[in-house]
């Protein structure tokens, strides 16, 4: 197995990648794979030269590639123009064959970008959609849309779930994933017309098992394991989550600094800690890709790296091939909205 | 000035309901308004009788509406049928009159539904909003709406804007409130087409101060005094919140239980606590109707007593019987979706 890692995505790269990718093959159980480092030759040699003889580190390449796509430009446009770019070197490398997956803590627009233009979707997927794990008291709940989609309709919401089906299959490790819709109430009547619509294909689909609607107030409790909305919502859901998180753990730790108290604070909130799940997968491509926090620290990059490694492992993308183009077979009216 | 209480809302009615006007009384600064509460006549006698030695049990008056519209009953059905219970009998009091305000912690769909019903929407204003104050780091945002309106036009939004405003001078004090629109970029061209014709019409209308776009990881830190979007968005954010922030204040105590610490959970948290802040206006119709949690504690009861009386004392009602009517011809084209 061969992974490409984009070596200029992180804040401080690629010192996180490097650390994050080692620490990876020190505890990997298995044929290690071959991890390709995509970016500034000039930059990661002597990087490299540096941790030699740390374990792994022979499974370490460079693929020459001195362009950085910055978070700030047009997605498409930079995509289009900048072939010496990590990202766009790093998903060609894909679409070539030379690497089974690919992982950016780059742009999040560019490597979405770059990835439908280059690998496509996959049949009977029209949209694909980013996947992030949210922190709830249960374990991890995959949320998708987290931002990939606005203005979805009801057949996108359903291709979500079916994407997210397969995930939770592959890599969480779940039979037979509990496939929820947000919506603010319970009764299948509430919402807006695109969760109507929305929940009666849901409801009428049987390779999923779909427990209904999930209130806001409903995800914390792990309610679901898949949790289905459209990319608008998802997205303020999630970045709400992540500085709310932060907030109250600020609070704490000066709460705790004025007292003098002793408490863990890292400890008690580990469950609330990004880093622990890795990246979040483009669900619906023709390839493997794994986005992350251009904020990664070491540890989020080795968590993306196993589960780029899983997901290649287990077949997942064969898995939404062979599922997806069902869908509109066994789908119902489609509503108002879609 | 006189005020109505639903004496059955809350899931404990009517202790939190009577402790709660009390201690507003007890410590009211200037003339006391009477306070109308409005229930069962056969518990209310016997429960205004133990306390008729308290300050201010001379300002509690009894309005006999025995009966009670469950959470669960459809709105506008109950709304029509039961003029004996305490919230259509409450909002009929404000409609006739005879008082200036009503305050209810039982079923919101109902309370919203029979404001809308009886009291009717002002001028210039298609769909009144629920506005709830959400804590942040900088004090709390009015985010509307809460969950009155889904399938929002831009010219809905617009309006939440400039109800907002009103709401933010009247009862926050603030002369230049900082108005934002949730997206998911800030770039006035990012978000769906909703938000896009939204900010179209915000930017261009001269008598609010418009910040733009606000993402779901700006609402903490205070960018904006008052938070427009849709009911779906907004229901779904404010319930996430209040379970995410029992979810990690609960993880809190856990630690500092097993620690044997001696942190004041309850102290770190109190911006927080929603009971602060008392409860939720219905903007936009013709009247005050404030909304309470039916879990509400007496703290509640009495804050929300106090927003009532302040929307009352300042016209709220009457500045945005103004202000209203005059945003068609502010407005510029409206974008596809409104």
């Amino acid at each position: 197995m061969r992974i490409a890692l984009d070596a200029q995505g992180t804040d401080r790269a690629p010192q996180p990648e490097i650390e994050g990718v080692l620490s990876a093959l020190a505890s990997w159980s298995g044929p290690r794979p071959d991890i390709v480092l995509v970016g500034d030759r000039a930059v990661l040699e002597p990087a490299l030269l540096e941790v030699e003889d740390r374990p792994g580190a022979e499974h370490l390449e460079i693929v020459h590639a001195p362009d950085r796509i910055d978070p700030g430009e047009a997605p498409v446009t930079a995509v289009r123009r900048r072939n010496a770019s990590s990202i766009v070197a790093g998903i060609r490398l894909q679409k070539e064959g030379a690497v089974d997956a690919f992982i950016s803590a780059g742009s999040t627009g560019a490597v979405m970008a770059g990835s439908l233009i280059h690998l496509r979707p996959l049949p009977g997927v029209d949209r694909p959609a980013i996947g992030t794990l949210l922190p709830t008291a249960a374990g991890p709940t995959l949320m998708l849309d987290a931002g990939a989609n606005v203005d979805c309709r009801a057949r996108h919401l359903e291709q979500f779930a079916h994407l997210g089906h397969i995930y939770a299959q592959d890599l969480m490790g779940l039979d037979r994933p509990r496939i929820g819709l947000l919506n603010i109430g319970e009764e299948p009547e509430k919402g807006d017309e695109l969760a109507l619509a929305a929940h009666a294909r849901l409801a009428a689909s049987p390779s999923i098992h779909f427990v209904g609607n999930v209130e806001g107030r409903d995800i914390i409790s792990g309610a679901c394991d898949v949790l289905v909305c459209d990319g608008f919502v998802g997205n303020v859901l999630l970045k709400f989550y992540e500085s709310v998180a932060e907030f109250i753990v600020g609070l704490l730790r000066k709460e705790v600094a004025e007292t003098g108290s002793e408490i863990d604070v890292r400890g008690a909130f580990r469950v609330l800690d990004y880093a622990e799940y890795g990246g979040a997968p483009l669900l619906g491509v023709n390839g493997v890709t794994i986005i992350c926090h251009g904020s990664s620290t070491s540890r989020a990059i080795e968590n993306a790296v196993g589960v780029a490694a899983r997901a290649v492992a287990k077949g997942m993308v064969g898995h939404i091939a062979r599922q997806l183009p069902g869908l509109s077979g066994e789908a119902p009216g489609d509503g108002a909205t879609s």
